[in-house]
Order: C-alpha cells, then structure tokens, then sequence
C-alpha cells in the first residue's frame, strides 16, 4: 500500500500521474522530448542511463521499466543492462558511453560531485555539449522520479514478464500514450 | 564558467532553459502548477520546501533563489528561512511544517528513507495525502533541479541584493515570466 490513497487499479507512475492529472501533462511532455529523441544520444541510451541512475538510487519500479525499454531499443539481451548496473567500465559499451555514465553516476551522487575532469574526459570522448546536458538532465530527472515513487511508498505487483509488456509497450509508443 | 556553452548574459537556471527551449516549457508548466497553488500547502510554504532541499543538497543557486521567494511569499524574516536550513525542529514554524520538512529531508536523502512513521505522524499533524504529496514532489522535484543546476557547474554572479530583486519578481509573477 502506498502511503496516500491512489488508484490501486494502476501501475506505477501511472497510479501517481492520476493522483494530480494537472502534473502528468508537464511531467508527460518533459519525458517525451528528453527520452524519445535520437539526436545526439540515442533513445535506448538515454533509456539505459534511466536504469542505471534508478538502479544506483535502488528504485526497483523505475529500474526494471526502464531495463526494458533500454533492452528493447538497444535491441540487446537484458543481461547488458544487468552488467552495466553491475559494473559499467566493464560492460560491453561504447567507451564514450562508459564517460557518461561515470557523469551520471555522479550526478546521482550530488551535482556537486561532477567534475571538471570528468566532463572534459567525456568531451574528448566524442561527447558534444548536448550530449552532456542531456545525461545530467536524465541522471537528475531519475533522482527525481526515484524519489517521487519510493518517497511515496508506490508498491508493485508487476511480474519480470509484465515489466517486460510495460517495457515494450514504452519502446514503441513512447510516453505519451 | 559552465561545463557547457550557455548564454552567459541569462543568469541561473535561464541560462540552461535558453539551452534546450523545448525543455523549458514543461519545466515551466510543471514549476508553474506545483509552486504557484494555494490549495493544501501555500506558495510560500511550497517555496520553504524548495529553499530547505536545496540547502540539503548544497546548491548555491537554488538555495539562495527560493529562500527569497519564500521570505516574501511568508511575509517572513529572511532569518526564518534561515533558521529552518540551520535546524528545522527548533525554528518558529507550525509543527505540521516540522513534520513535512521530515518527509522532504528524507525524500533529499533518497526516497526509500521515508518510513510509514513520519508519513503517519504528517498525517496525525493534519497533512492531507495531497499535502504528503506534494511535499515528496516538491522536494523530489529540486533534487533534480540542484543536480541539474550544480551538475553542469552553473556558477552565479548575483549578490544578495539581485537574489533578493529576482525573488521578489518570481514571488509577484511566478515562472511563467
């Protein structure tokens, strides 16, 4: 049971999103543009560094959706996602990416806890400008997210094979459904 | 100097809205309606939150900004506001406020640091869930906006007196400037 009343025939964020319907709209549209959109990092990384930032904040509800959707759009086997969460310097990524995640780990830590260093390490791995916004804007948009669902006591039902339907249901369709 | 090239003449988080403004607007929107509202908590009591998180999460800028917007709000001292960054137990605020700032400073920690208790002793304080509810939004919320803030190193030339003129003109006119 969560600690407020929601709609318990809902899952998730969805059963917070009808609690305050005037909030979805703007949290709604935030989601759609950062994460369904290819320019610069891809929707599948953008989604994998959702699940690991909601993975470091031990945030099981956003952590296994957003597994699957990045496992969906990276069109890879979910174990790289477990070895990412695991130990992502010795996942199977992209070097480039591995110097953004160090800058979203950090994020999840404290904005403070960015570096310098570690910004200028992602720049000389081919990260652009956007590309480092956009991987501290995810990191701190899962800081918030995590926090709102486990802040209220959300509970889940789902099963490995419901997140998974979830996760797919995402991938395709995208946020605004 | 900001990790990223930002319009330098925008100060604070302007800056980074000019950057991705199609970001902004439900950025906007979502600070719009969660901050701008009378119903449960007051808008300075939602800014008191904002100022109190920000001030847990070390960050200059929002700490700063949203202290002031709400001294005004409160009709307040600044060394309210003060008083309840430096200990919130022991500053002149009503014991229903001391309870939610529990649930925010546990929300600032990590969402899974809100226990049944405080949410019970909220309640028992006369908190309605839609109160509880958005006092983990609003905090949960600057979470993302300290670490996106700090996180890109946006550093501040305001003094006292342009936090104070910027605080006042958002307390007046809200962030649909």
């Amino acid at each position: 049971m969560a600690y407020i009343s929601l709609d318990e025939t809902k899952r998730g964020m969805n059963s917070l999103l009808a609690f305050r319907p005037e909030i979805a709209q703007p949290l709604t549209t935030l989601m759609q543009i950062l994460m369904r959109n290819n320019v610069g990092l891809s929707m599948g990384e953008r989604e994998l560094i959702a699940a690991f930032v909601s993975s470091l904040n031990d945030c099981y509800i956003c952590g296994s959706i957003h597994a699957e959707v990045a496992q969906c759009l990276l069109n890879a086997d979910i174990t790289l996602i477990q070895k990412v969460k695991d130990d992502y310097q010795k996942a199977p990524i992209s070097n480039k990416m591995k110097t953004l995640l160090t800058l979203a780990k950090s994020v999840q830590e404290g904005g403070k806890n960015v570096t310098e260093e570690q910004v200028a390490i992602a720049k000389n791995s081919g990260s652009t400008d956007m590309e480092i916004h956009d991987t501290v804007l995810i990191a701190s948009l899962f800081c918030m997210f995590n926090r709102y669902v486990d802040g209220l006591g959300l509970e889940s039902n789902d099963t490995m094979e419901t997140f998974r339907e979830r996760g797919i249901k995402i991938a395709q369709q995208g946020y605004n459904q």
